[in-house]
């Protein structure tokens, strides 16, 4: 890859230059290609980046367990790539993916199921549900510790 | 905001409470409301989300300025917040948005407007344009300097 820093060129450029944090990550957020919605948001090393490129299959590295981890290795729930697009200044990918089941570990479609909800004035915001089917049991696919 | 560490109530309950990174913040990620579209992926602190709910309109904090930001304050580029969603573990907001003009600094309706296209094996991937159109000069809006 280029580590060009020429704002000029990772904006506007054609070559491939991931720009990764101080902890060798970038975000990455994923949509169901169908129907625009967002999944999940999570990050990617170097490695994770590069294999998801080749293998058209969703990977992952896990900030809470340090480890490299392609979706769906343990419950199945794998995204395939549709495309895969860069941001302007290359620190974050969108990519646009058909789901398996479920992306959340709860079960559910998407990790995103509860609204924000603006509270009165002086009070708290608080969440309510949207979209809250569970597809699969967490307990069942990941055993009862949900990891 | 509670300030519950119990997962279970984290990822199944409706309490409002931003698990902020060591930086204070939670990813952003803002969709076009109407096509789905990835226009931007940033973040906010405590206060931008504050900001965002009670206004309904996007605002975030500019990591390389250090500073609060009303999203189109410069611009003119609003972004009116349709609906906000928070997900599991509670550090990342979806916004689904109205987006006056375009969402990227560079004149793009979104920052996402080139795909990565994988290499031969052993070569390097490489970005195409798409979506390139530009419905602003960032010149004439943000200065010369761009910024």
């Amino acid at each position: 890859m280029s580590t060009s820093t020429d704002p000029d060129d990772i904006e506007e450029g054609l070559s491939f230059q991931p720009k990764f944090d101080a902890s060798g990550l970038v975000t990455c957020v994923a949509t169901d290609a169908s129907t625009g919605e967002v999944l999940m948001v999570a990050h990617m090393n170097d490695e994770a980046l590069r294999k998801t490129i080749l293998s058209g299959e969703a990977w992952y590295f896990s900030r809470s367990r340090n480890a490299l981890w392609r979706k769906g290795e343990t419950s199945g729930q794998v995204q395939r790539v549709v495309e895969m697009r860069m941001d302007c200044d290359q620190d974050a990918v969108w990519i646009r993916v058909e789901q398996t089941g479920a992306a959340c570990h709860t079960g559910r479609r998407s990790c995103f199921y509860r609204a924000v909800i603006p509270g009165s004035p002086g009070t708290p915001a608080s969440l309510e549900f949207r979209d809250d089917e569970r597809t699969f049991d967490p307990a069942q696919v990941y055993g009862k510790d949900g990891v």
